[in-house]
């Protein structure tokens, strides 16, 4: 899921912003009236689980106050560019946004944790590590530090890795590979000779078609399908490495945070804990279907071979290495996660691997 | 997860049952006032997580609604036995209780499909099915009829498959084996000439001892650890096929729930949404360690062989069959279910099996 995947309606900021005051003075209100906020999220209404994420934790927060607490979810553009959805935060411009916070990590390499880093932890394993593993406290140690509060909203599960022209057997098919691609699985590739670039999804039919470039990543297949690469860029990858899981989360300004009263603070909270697994439930249930329909238009379905997987992992950990010596907040937090996810590995090679093996063999 | 597994302490229904007066009656209060619910847990507070998902449910409640909305957990015995939670609830004594559904299979075989069947979904596919696949519709237009609304609300993902004293080296070795299993599981397992029997958790170790038992099974390593049976029935083996995702739920009264205002409706919806993910997590999070300090112990890991696992899933497909011919609304629903899974297991082969297949083997 590139960062420029989403970009294409955010030209500008929408006027409005220099007329919201700050989240702080409108949260200053008394339990007893109403607080408005609004919410950005960095993913346009038509990429309909994303947005609807949102939509769903601004809809069960007016449901649990009874309307009290109004929370509105606005699309990418609409308030602030996707992308400038943090910095909208820290500043209180939005109370809070719906983003994924690897998008910001060209502030701090550390901001990739509260998504995935390359081979990083699955769905579920990420949902322990936060919630039971020390993950939530970790993550917002960090971004308390630029005045927001992050919780965790939302996974698309393992990704795909996109599709390519041509078939990809050896590691030196990368050599030289033009990649719609992006954030840290793009650095991983750039040390395998990949040239990586970003473009807004709506332009990625038309340079394949062009040969300005060669594969192009995106995210699933309930979203894949609406790009139409199949006719283009007919193998279809898998797994997407980069993001294992990928997670969203709301980034709420700490001060606007900090101000409600309890009882609207445990909405935001149970809200986003709800939104966060109906949105992997909506990717899994979506997914079946919109992977037979892009098969059924001509997706040739393969497997990254043994050899690039291994490739890809070897760079990435030399990446994560950069990361580290860069980054004091993404070492430390990169090292917890590891050691947790050695140990969910470990687990889930047993019972639940176990049982999904038999499962993928037997005639159901 | 036998039925009988936390039977230990429930003794006798307790006193003050019949001062409960009926669910309905206390919540047609009006919306203003304070709602007073007691909620029955079929499990008892030693098992940690079990019960620390019901009342994670009362607590979160409580803080949506200020304190105005108060639920109280009850541990199995301090209201009504463990396997009475449903019928109390259907009766009104208590307006909600956190169980296993397929406890309840006497009742009907379709009270199954609130926990699992034998090879059915895992536990991300269950949060699928029943958020976004039409199974929190199906199941509750049951459940309906006996005047129960249920809540998604845990899961425990896939189990173990148990302790044993020798090894199964081939589908004869399960002829004769006085096995400690129960609910579906049990069923299958007698169709291949295992003796099951229940036994409250607290005795299986004297009767492992005794040799009144040959092999027992339980839940995951968090929960197993306390029965120290890797002393006496080192083989523990995987996977867990009769539950390869085990969910709980939140049973509410129908009228209690009808009655409530919309506010604390949401409440307990969110509320439970939140705890079902969190109860999950809680499990990854505890089972890696509990797993390696067993294996310290003494227990010896051991996958069922691909022969014992083919007959207990064709012994299966045999007893879903029987249980469709007597129930109609199993047969419904495990149509349903059978469909959904077939689509998610070809999807999980692809990029979530990629993944995680591949992250079993790296270095990491």
């Amino acid at each position: 899921m590139s960062r420029r995947d989403f970009l294409a309606k955010s030209g500008a900021a929408v006027a409005g912003t220099a007329l919201a005051g700050t989240a702080a003075a409108q949260s200053a209100a008394p339990a007893s009236d109403t607080i408005r906020w609004r919410m950005a999220s960095s993913f346009p209404k038509s990429v309909e689980v994303l947005f609807g994420t949102a939509d769903l934790i601004a809809r069960r927060v007016g449901q649990l106050t009874g309307g009290r607490f109004q929370i509105t979810a606005h699309a990418a553009g609409e308030i602030v560019p996707p992308l400038q959805v943090l910095d909208a935060v820290e500043k209180g411009t939005i109370e809070c946004g719906h983003t994924a916070p690897y998008y910001f990590i060209g502030k701090d390499p550390a901001w990739a944790m509260g998504t995935c880093v390359p081979f990083g932890l699955n769905s579920r394993q990420y949902n322990a590590w936060w919630i039971h593993g020390g993950g939530e406290k970790l993550f917002n140690d960090f971004t308390r530090e630029s005045g927001v509060v992050s919780l965790l909203a939302g996974n698309t599960g393992s990704q795909m890795a996109g599709w390519f022209k041509k078939e990809i057997k050896t590691v030196a098919d990368l050599k030289g590979l033009k990649f719609r691609t992006g954030g840290m699985g793009g650095q991983v590739l750039t040390k395998l000779g990949v040239v990586t670039q970003q473009l807004p999804a709506g332009e990625i039919y038309s340079a394949l078609e062009k040969g300005t470039i060669d594969a192009a990543e995106f995210t699933v297949p309930a979203d894949d399908e609406r790009l139409n690469l199949q006719k283009i860029a007919k193998f279809y990858y898998y797994p997407g490495w980069n993001e294992g899981g990928a997670a969203l989360s709301l980034q709420v300004n700490a001060k606007a945070f900090d101000a409600l009263p309890d009882a609207y603070k445990a909405a935001l909270q149970t809200a986003s804990a709800e939104a966060n697994t109906w949105m992997q439930a909506r990717y899994d249930a979506l997914n079946p279907a919109a992977l037979k329909r892009l098969v059924q238009g001509g997706a040739v379905l393969r497997a990254l071979p043994p050899a690039v997987m291994d490739a890809c992992f070897k760079a990435n950990t030399e990446l994560m290495a950069e990361a580290s010596a860069k980054s004091p907040a993404f070492k430390k937090m990169y090292e917890h996660m590891v050691a947790f996810q050695r140990d969910q590995v470990a687990w889930f090679r047993v019972a639940e691997g176990g049982f999904d093996s038999f499962m993928t063999r037997a005639k159901i």
